[in-house]
C-alpha cells in the first residue's frame, strides 16, 4: 500500500506517536496552521470521508471522541478548538487516508478557509 | 429547553429541512461562508463535542456520513467539500447545540480559519 499514513502507522516512516490506540493513531501535522494542530488518523485505510460506509460509523465517532479526548488532556478543551475534515481537492485533501485535523491555541475565524 | 437548534428541530422556528432522519436534520447556514453550506444537527442535544461521550461514537459517526451522503446527493463529492466542527470560543462556536458544518462549492484553503 503506497499510503504515507499506512506507513506512519505501520511504523515504517518515524513519526512521534502522541496517543495511539487499537484503532487509531495521533500524530503532529507537519505544516502546523495552529499552535497546536494534530492529525487523529484511522488504521484502518480508508481514502476519504467520501468512500466511508455505513458501517463505519463507529470508527468515524472514535476519531471525533479521540480528539475531543486530546484536547481535554492536553487542557484547551475549555478554551476551544477546531476540527476539521477535507475531502478531496476542493476541500484541500492532500493525503488520501482519511484523517480528522484539530486545531488548538488561537482564535479561528470563518470562513473556515 | 432553550437552544436555538432544539427549537429548529422540534418545528418551534420554522427552518427549511434539507434531509432529516430519526437521528439528525441538515438545514443551511443563515451565515453562509461557501456556495453550499449546511449543518447536520444530532436530534439529541448535546452542548459540543467536548460533551460527548464514548457512547455517543455512532451518532457523532452518524454526522459525518450523512455529510458525506449529502456531498453526494448533491453532486459535489467528487469535486470535493470540508467539514468543520467547532467547539467553545477559540473554535468559533456560537450555537452551543454539536452541529457539523459542510461546506463546498469552491475550493477551501489552509489555514481552516
Amino acid at each position: 500500500m503506497d499510503c504515507l499514513f499506512c506507513k506512519i502507522i505501520a511504523g515504517d516512516i518515524p513519526a512521534q506517536r502522541l496517543y495511539e490506540d487499537d484503532e487509531c493513531v495521533i500524530i503532529r501535522d507537519i505544516e502546523p496552521q495552529a499552535p497546536t494542530h494534530v492529525l487523529v488518523l484511522p488504521r484502518t485505510h480508508l481514502d476519504s470521508l467520501d468512500k466511508a460506509s455505513a458501517s463505519d460509523d463507529k470508527l468515524l465517532g472514535k476519531l471525533l471522541l479521540e480528539a475531543a479526548n486530546f484536547a481535554r488532556r492536553e487542557g484547551f478543551a475549555d478554551a476551544g478548538y477546531r476540527v476539521v475534515i477535507n475531502t478531496n481537492v476542493d476541500g484541500g485533501q492532500t493525503v488520501f487516508h482519511l484523517h480528522v485535523h484539530l486545531l488548538a491555541g488561537r482564535p479561528f475565524i470563518f470562513p473556515p478557509g
